[in-house]
């Protein structure tokens, strides 16, 4: 890593929003919540809140995660599911890469068992889950957090997968959310990391098979969290790792 | 604070069972439950478990929480709601240099408004509540943490008060329950946390209405608490606070 | 706690600086360093930053800390020493409150007795020192945070008081600085904590016989740590802790 | 991860000693320090302690840490430097897993730049380095901690590798020790980490060059690391994640 080559952001945030986008071409119930993908209503929504947004794909060359492309990205969004196995590893060491000097990264829902989510946090991110259409609730769980901004007590979804503890990560250093299901189990569905010198938020909701991305609520704290996960200037170090001193400074060797 | 007037734990570990007791003498409702008070109910567990158990409770001089008795005492366990304010504040500044120097510190339920809980954590501990008779299901969220030996994947209890985030406490070192509550809320029902050489658990379960350290499970969890929250040894530091070193070593004053 | 009386920053933002003043009054040594009083020389800085500056010392009717002024204060800086036990707890009482409830607070130097420190961590945030003029490195330990933005590798100090570890704090949040001490100490000199809706950072260096807040670069970082406390808006939270709910939802009482 | 192949700790301890193992071969002034290996000084030393020890070496088939060997192990400890990126893939993925699982981790020195601890770490452990045979001080930061018990204020080398902050890791869940260095640098010597259900410990001295592993306080933080780090029982969780629940707790779907 070189210490100095942080990103910084610049106003407007540049906001590269990562899809997978194979579930909205094979499955015909996905295909009609989201014609143009998930990728798509998720830009639309944050260049209504004034960030530069590109997309990018898994089947475009390198995931359409090039240098190029990461170098002009202050945070990061990512939705993934069917091909986690399938994302190169080349890919993902330059992701990683990327978050470690600064660009932020916002992990959504099955985007836990991504290669780079796991990668980061050095654990399985296992859980339990459950496709059966129930209601979740989303509790603010710190409630002066800025990803929380405009939010109430709670962000209900009357339909969505369920995803149950354990989660298997590192403690968060932030737990923003804590979620609540109809049929029995919790969930920490809003986990904020510090992971070199960049930031990382995992949100839990958005399942392919419901209208997820089109709630406001849900939308809004994508938005905090862009904001959040932002890249900051911080301290400018020395670029050598092999550290010298004036030798009289130190002991002669015995 | 003495750095080595460390308490060791010996073995058998000695736990003293602090209770209120005022409930159990105002409340036909409670009497019921707990007719001797529910100190002796956890007191005889406890025992049943191998410790060497003591009670003591609101009425006794100095709270039965003298010098004398915490002398003697690995782990103090705290049940207390009605009486929070009228709790000797000399004796709060007693129980804190305790837990500081290594005794370890069990909270129950209400006392998470108590004055040495408050005092310990720096915040208000404040939450939501409501008493409907409701389930209370608490989810194990850190599966290879001591406190949950031989609990599977959560503890139901059929009837309990309602907790509700947010719960103003600093960050848990270790979040080891969370509560999902049939009414629709959720907390933060297991944190461990460690203070100087001392070592506090929260636990949320045992309002006094409801025969809940009758249930084996909600026992297993505070006997693993306790032996979680034992002294340990430690560092032997020197005393002094006023560190002297070879002057030569220091440079000159201009 | 009014979950709602969150303080919002304003830009600029509102800064009161605390000063106990009484070296200065007492000591001829620390008057010829700072004959206006290390507050002016602080306020002035921040003022120069573009920050809206009052003063508060500890001779003022209610410390100069009346609500009207906390009302009123984005950011809150202490800097106390001989007086810590006269501070009246009511004082501090409200100070807390504020913090809980959005205010950021800077703690400087030997603040980290002060009584508003020690009650918003919960320890007795005792530490060694020596105070012998012996040269101090704070390294930056996490490059990425915002509070060492426009610093380098580290800060020197040619001449300060020796603090020295075990520091009995809370373990921090983010630890940002980490200091060297020629006399062959070292200590945790940058400490960032979140406590219920407010930032709280101990920042160590300060000691009244030497010129420390002349330095552009300590100053960086009090001026840096003031933009990282200030309040955020958070979640805006129902007001109400006990909890209604559609009792249909709730089963019946046994 | 199979949630109940959690690995309980047995009485006697088995720990698995790994090392590299190579510049003992190729730099005579290493062989004269450690004519066996720096393992096999540490198997010495942990067998004293009461510990059943076995060694493995980068030599042996799957670098000695075949499954049947890791299923005998309750704590492992890993000393690399020359070769790290030589270890096998499915070794790193294996002893990952073990874990994740319960098996306690112990990694030495400069064991920081190893696959398996940047693999459970997530970031880039990197940091500054000189070695220039000077003083170092490891200072104990966290007095109550276990793995300092029989040490005091702090352990003294007179000569070793110098390790510089900042160090790229996530924040210790514990910070037991922080190291002052002669020539003017200080570093997080004593880190602790949960992972899944197991336990993670670096301990930063022992550079090839230096005696430091025949120091015994050096080795008793060591013993003392292994037993910290030794599997728990934790809860017994069952297998399934994909969670069936009675059908009429849930609404229909729309």
């Amino acid at each position: 890593m070189t210490p100095n080559a942080t990103q910084n952001s610049t106003n407007p945030l540049r906001v590269t929003v990562w899809n997978e986008n194979r579930h909205e071409q094979t499955h015909p119930e996905v295909q009609k919540i989201y014609p143009d993908g998930i990728h798509n209503v998720i830009a639309k929504y944050l260049r209504e809140q004034g960030s530069t947004v590109r997309t990018a794909t898994f089947d475009e060359p390198e995931h359409g995660l090039t240098e190029e492309v990461l170098d002009q990205t202050d945070v990061l969004t990512w939705w993934g599911h069917m091909l986690h196995n399938d994302v190169q590893d080349q890919v993902v060491d330059r992701v990683q890469k990327y978050v470690l000097n600064g660009m932020g990264l916002i992990v959504l829902h099955s985007g836990h068992e991504s290669k780079i989510f796991k990668r980061l946090m050095g654990t399985t991110c296992d859980l339990r889950w459950r496709e059966a259409a129930e209601t979740e609730r989303l509790w603010v769980s710190d409630p002066g957090h800025p990803i929380v901004e405009g939010i109430g007590d709670y962000i209900e979804l009357a339909e969505e997968e369920m995803y149950g503890e354990p989660f298997y990560i590192p403690t968060p250093d932030a737990l923003v959310f804590i979620s609540w299901f109809k049929g029995g189990e919790v969930f920490r569905s809003g986990c904020c990391y510090h992971r070199g010198r960049g930031k990382i938020f995992y949100f839990r909701p958005g399942h392919e098979t419901y209208p997820t991305y089109y709630n406001p609520q849900v939308m809004r704290v994508i938005a905090n969290g862009v904001q959040w996960a932002a890249p900051t200037t911080g301290a400018t170090l020395s670029p050598e790792r092999h550290r010298k001193v004036p030798l009289e400074t130190i002991p002669a060797k015995k």
